[in-house]
């Protein structure tokens, strides 16, 4: 199935993006005066193939839930039984993203990649799970790259799926406590910077914690060679095998979905940026098809998205993860292309039109 | 109607702003996770003298509409009979606030307070003329004291008109041409900075329109005396009456009507900037009940924002107006009050809290 995706996938239409940006300047506002929501609705055009694009609605949220090896490292003071307590807060509706997906109109899913525990059936959850947890990033690989694969086609499926079910906007989400550490070494590892520039205090942590955090990022890219990567699909599957998470492989595998059946990914704050990371590096056309929600506190997060060459729309120092920054972008993504399927041109208004 | 206004304006109630940040604290996310929004959700709480404060819904935007005598002077290249196109693009829907506010699930309200062009009765039309456009302010009042003070009254009036008919949340817009001019005189009056500093090239104007628009807001706020300003609500009304739009005066009164019923404003760009400048001045407990949409491209605008002690919550270097930075930031209000309703403590979903 991964390999059937990368083979589906398509770089942005250049007819579509140019026709987008000139229908832009037909419309009765100044010209370039939305701003970033111009380019936003003419990247969507050019993703779709048509102008205008779809609208982004309804919208999917899947939240990938996973546990870290690395959390006995002691990089977080959260105790590792917070995730499985959050996914039952999401699957009763009480957490952030619950409120946020209730105010975007979006479905919540949450999928188990990876949860160091066995998790009861409920309504909205999707058991996929590959293991109980990942290894210890700091000690070796986290997972195996067959296991990478099994958690890339997870969030595959589960992106193609919500797309049959109507879905025509994802949005990526994720819980995993100890998952700020993975995300930190895979973007130090796709944009080579030093892990002291990309990992940051996650939920909050002292700084003596953020001291031995930086360390045991810097342990996990030794140990595993991870840096720096080379260009092969294969040298991403072993990084991302090295010193990632079982969400991160799934959110890499549900934007690599989102890009195959042309429907855009809003990509939530750190986690879903280092994923996103290993998603280009597999197919650099897939970030053609993907939003950035919003920036996070976390500075790694501005790094992946330099790389990726997004710019994100919300900027209010969120550090919730679990979708919370991409679904608060959904209605700027939808505002930006109902520009173009409402907004008069000047000649139909028969408004003047600036002398130039 | 102005003097009952600002005598039933009260400040945020201490009590429930204390009461909202612990409450805050309580809730199943890592404490300060939300960032700016809990921010927002904890001053509505204060303006409102509630925890949770209500939902922010149904919206209602209100462009109040007006021409300028200084257009004359060649500050911009739009034509004047744009203003009046707009109204009627507004009217029918087609204008880029129309698709905004059907995203945002708001109604759009267009008020005429000083358009230089009479206008047939249309649905969703207000008649509150005061003149066919302002006087040029770089030669003099812009308009008289009493002309000023039927413009805030007419503001009052529709933000109490629309809250008498459901509105839970308010957002300003505007519409006429050349009054980013007229903005960046009361900008430069209110905060005491130089008109180079506050004065944006609007729409779009070359260097040397540029050059000439700065020079003309130095003409008005002398030919007005308008700077420095004195404390009084006299000298507030004398400056916006020397250098202000009808539209100011009629924002200013929007905002000043907001606060009075306690339901919560959201401020769009640097035309509302300029007009809650004129309220704060009246009475400086109106801020308590506005939220920033946004920040323009117009440099006068994070001036006015920085005096009024405010955070925007979008930058998208959006600069069309009519309150469209205003309703995009609807939806992210709505997001932050939502989360004080519909979440979960870490008590009530059994969610273990960080060891501090």
């Amino acid at each position: 199935m991964l390999a059937e995706t990368l083979a589906a996938i398509r770089p942005a239409d250049p007819r579509a993006l140019a026709e987008a940006r000139a229908y832009q300047d037909r419309l009765t506002k100044p010209k370039g005066s939305l701003g970033a929501l111009e380019d936003v609705a003419v990247r969507l055009a050019g993703a779709a193939g048509a102008v205008p694009p779809p609208m982004p609605v309804p919208a999917a949220l899947a939240i990938f839930a996973a546990d870290h090896g690395v959390h006995a490292r002691g990089v977080t003071p959260w105790p590792q039984e917070v995730t499985v307590q959050m996914v039952a807060n999401f699957l009763a509706g009480g957490a952030v993203a619950n409120a946020f997906a209730a105010q975007a109109g979006a479905s919540v899913t949450v999928v188990d990649v990876g949860v160091a525990a066995d998790l009861p059936d409920a309504p909205g959850l999707v058991k996929r799970k590959i293991a109980y947890g990942t290894a210890d990033l700091s000690a070796g690989p986290a997972m195996t790259v067959d296991q990478a694969v099994q958690a890339l086609e997870a969030g595959i499926s589960v992106a193609l799926d919500l797309v049959a079910e109507g879905a025509r906007c994802l949005i990526t989400g994720d819980m995993g406590i100890a998952n700020t550490t993975a995300s930190a070494a895979l973007i130090a590892a796709f944009t080579g910077r030093d892990p002291a520039e990309v990992t940051g205090r996650g939920t909050g942590i002292d700084d003596d914690t953020h001291t031995h955090k930086i360390a045991i990022v810097r342990e996990a890219l030794a140990v595993n060679s991870a840096t720096p990567v080379g260009s092969q699909p294969s040298d991403a599957l072993r990084v991302l095998a090295g010193v990632g998470g079982f969400e991160h492989a799934a959110i890499a595998g549900f934007v690599l979905g989102g890009a195959r059946a042309r429907v855009p990914v809003i990509l939530d704050g750190v986690i879903a940026g280092a994923a996103a990371l290993v998603a280009a590096a597999l197919d650099p056309a897939v970030a053609d098809h993907c939003v950035a929600g919003h920036r996070s506190a976390e500075p790694g997060h501005a790094a992946a998205l330099d790389h990726l060459g997004l710019r994100p729309l919300v900027e209010l120092e969120l550090r919730v993860g679990e979708g919370t920054g991409g679904l608060l972008a959904h209605p700027l993504v939808c505002a930006a292309v109902r520009v173009m399927h409402d907004v008069a041109t000047f000649d139909s208004a028969g408004v003047t039109e600036k002398p130039v």
